[in-house]
């Protein structure tokens, strides 16, 4: 159906899709004690990291992800200090928190170490900020570390997490976002990956949504951003604030910021929160 | 590689990437003068329309894309009155151009009859205001028609074309742009499809924004929305204008529309002109 060559493919049974990159060669492949990783060197994509079948990201799209479930949440607290990174273990996450000055500690809590070494081998470009002195990499249940932490002890927490299913599926529930909501400061936001919005608005992103509210957060919030090889290719970070909105960020620190990015500015920043016209209502609380 | 059942999928050769929709039965195909038609029922995507082997547009999908192509436009021109659609032969953009009340006149020029008979067959919902008296469907080659019209003749030509190869290259092309330039009044726009963003920056995007600017538009700005079923789900409507920026935009009309939408609405306008940092001297003139 697809033709010659190689082709690794993700199919979306509940949604009757599926998405292929053509391969070159699969260059790892790994069962550890939570998850199937597997890597490939891809035609156009360069590099694609795979787990449990669903396609986590492409050297070539990764950038946009990790761009939006950081810097907006970072430019909309008024000083990010101590913050947290539940899953992330590809550490790309880690490398775009750490490229703001004035974070002082971030915490990597990845339950699988796996996935961290294959990053480390195969996508070294994610991990070069591993060695930050303000970057600590945990191999422990998210879940768990977040009940231990002193509460209002962090300014962050960004939940960077496969779908919400199977390992991941504590990091959704109420008990896991109530937790979260404990710990952070007074100004604290949380980001979840949310999905995406033409796919799972009515299921992932109004429970979520449900949930945050519930836990108490003054603010949640939904932005979008296009991400090429996740489902349907429109993906989505819910964030949850007990400060400030997001809309109301540092723009001024935004438009002058310190490092490069790729997607994000501070026009892309208050772009990604306008709601589509489908999405109203449950995308804002305005 | 997929699995069972029936599958279409569009490979995209070039970027090493594919996109599949479970179908359940092809309703149509149809070899005209011009193109190869099919029309397929599918799993989860409503009705699935194929043209030359690319997604053209399913049921569930296709409202982005039309909102987009055409309310930034209508809302950015003071006063549209008299508006032509070259392509658009599935009648969609029609469709959404006539929910404008002040839109006296709407030609749409696409050169392939079938496509509409088939639009007309088994997207009933695309076609639903063909008989709107402020309509006219004709069935000719978009570039010789628009040199027939005299100068000045036209507030808004929306192109809503296949790729750039084959049948609608010349829609892409100096030729034709400076001949839409022509026809447009003082305040006129023109409106194209203009692929993905991450495909097409510094190919069709780079090309398209140079032949405008060649043709003498005063200003050239690129939008970017999700469409789930064109490759790489991220794509884009560049918009020539020799009046108003599509920052300028006619805010509040949009905001109190006398039409439902399902996508646009006036933040989305907004939101859409945001350049990606990758985009950044290319998607604006500022």
């Amino acid at each position: 159906m697809i033709g010659k060559g190689n082709w690794f493919t993700e199919v979306m049974e509940d949604e009757g899709m599926a998405f292929s990159l053509r391969v070159r060669e699969k260059l790892h492949e790994e069962r550890t004690a939570f998850q199937h990783i597997e890597v490939y060197e891809t035609e156009a994509w360069g590099r694609l990291l795979v787990i449990d079948g669903c396609v986590m990201l492409t050297s070539r799209d990764n950038f946009v992800y990790h761009e939006m479930m950081s810097h907006p949440a970072l430019f909309t607290h008024p000083d990010p200090r101590r913050v947290a990174i539940i899953g992330g273990g590809d550490c790309g996450m880690l490398r775009e928190v750490l490229k703001h000055p004035g974070v002082e500690s971030v915490v990597q809590v990845d339950i699988d170490a796996g996935v961290t070494r294959a990053a480390e081998r195969y996508f070294p470009e994610l991990t070069e900020s591993n060695d930050d002195p303000r970057a600590s990499l945990l191999f422990d249940d998210g879940v768990a570390w977040i009940e231990n932490q002193p509460t209002g002890s962090l300014d962050l927490v960004i939940v960077d997490s496969t779908d919400p299913v199977g390992v991941a599926e504590g990091l959704f529930g109420p008990a896991f976002l109530g937790q979260v909501h404990r710990v952070l400061g007074e100004q604290g936001l949380m980001v979840q990956q949310s999905e995406s919005p033409i796919l799972h608005r009515d299921t992932i992103l109004a429970r979520l949504h449900g949930h945050m509210r519930q836990s108490g957060y003054a603010r949640v919030v939904t932005l979008q951003y296009p991400v090429v090889s996740y489902p349907s290719g429109w993906w989505s970070a819910t964030v949850a604030s007990k400060g400030p909105h997001p809309a109301d960020f540092r723009d001024q620190d935004a438009r002058h910021k310190p490092f490069a990015t790729h997607y994000y500015n501070a026009d892309i920043h208050r772009a990604a929160l306008a709601a589509p016209e489908f999405c109203k209502g449950l995308f804002t609380d305005q």
